[in-house]
């Protein structure tokens, strides 16, 4: 009971987002910020999908898998559950696609000189906590999944129209931080859900 | 050039641990130590493999993939690679693939909980180092893969039969540990390379 269970639990981990054609949430803008662009698609698609998917119309397909926090702290973890707001929020019309890859440099780092720089340095928690309830936010790892993958990280993003100019702030604010040096490549898609 | 070296340093981080009557390693003796076992195989191929592979021959098929360190701090990496040897050295025909699982408790732990446990409870990296350089060690994580992953992560290690002692008295403690109350699986298979 214990294997199936842990198995359908990582079988529902794994997405893939599929620009393209179709799908709920139809692209309002898109912005190379660092690096390499990414091709433009009119609409994104995201599905459940363990396996790079075969789909020829697709203009581009990112795939990413949740997995457990790598930095967060209890108490930190726990400053966030008391205010954060899920996904799926009928007024959090609004999405943002943010993929984005580190440097080489980064990776090669051991884990407390990448809390130091993540947190100590550059707040990245308290930055993102400003933006809650108003943001929520789920994040995509891509770095160890099998494939060519471009990113190293996914982050989906779901506000209400209200509230663009938070979330714009929180960005600003993470662009400017000394994590943000290690940042090779991040692009910024921005959303809404079909019917508005 | 920068994408294309990024994508494969990738490409080689994934393998596959395929058990059958195939590869170099000779099966020498296989114990399951918590859970559910692994089918029994005489060999061992380990193969650089990207997705899940169809070979209708193997008993089984376990995927890993190198990443980067998840809890080591600078000044243990430093003491770590002071003393570590390599893979592959002629005169450490004997391995050990060992697979584990950890709960789903150790999973929804923050970095700081796990870490506590890890170490400062566990003392997991000074276990590990009083076997330096005797024995040599590879980690492959597995947890993040697409496709059913019956484990968390395959450990690999290589030793000189002379120093299978130092091994297994270094297995014994880390499995008196804190941390082995969350490891719900574990096989540990013993091999030795063709020609020994």
């Amino acid at each position: 009971v214990s294997t199936s269970t842990s198995q359908s639990a990582a079988a529902a981990r794994h997405f893939a987002f599929i620009g393209g054609d179709n799908g709920i949430w139809r692209v309002t803008q898109a912005e190379t910020l660092i690096g390499e662009t990414l091709a433009s698609a009119p609409r994104l698609e995201i599905a459940p999908a363990e396996l790079p998917a075969g789909d020829a119309a697709a203009h581009w397909v990112l795939h990413g898998v949740t997995s457990n926090d790598r930095y967060v702290e209890r108490s930190e973890k726990a400053a966030l559950q008391a205010v954060q707001a899920g996904l799926g929020r009928p007024a959090a019309f609004c999405a943002a696609l943010i993929p984005i890859r580190k440097t080489a440099t980064w990776w090669a780092m051991t884990q407390d000189e990448r809390r130091e720089i993540f947190q100590a340095r550059s707040q990245h928690i308290g930055i993102g906590l400003r933006a809650l309830p108003a943001v929520a936010r789920r994040l995509y790892h891509c770095r160890d999944l099998p494939g060519p993958q471009p990113f190293d990280f996914l982050t989906w993003f779901e506000f209400a129209p209200e509230h663009v100019g938070a979330f714009d702030e929180m960005l600003r604010a993470l662009r400017a931080t000394p994590e943000w040096h290690y940042v090779e490549r991040e692009v910024d898609i921005r959303l809404a859900r079909d019917g508005h």
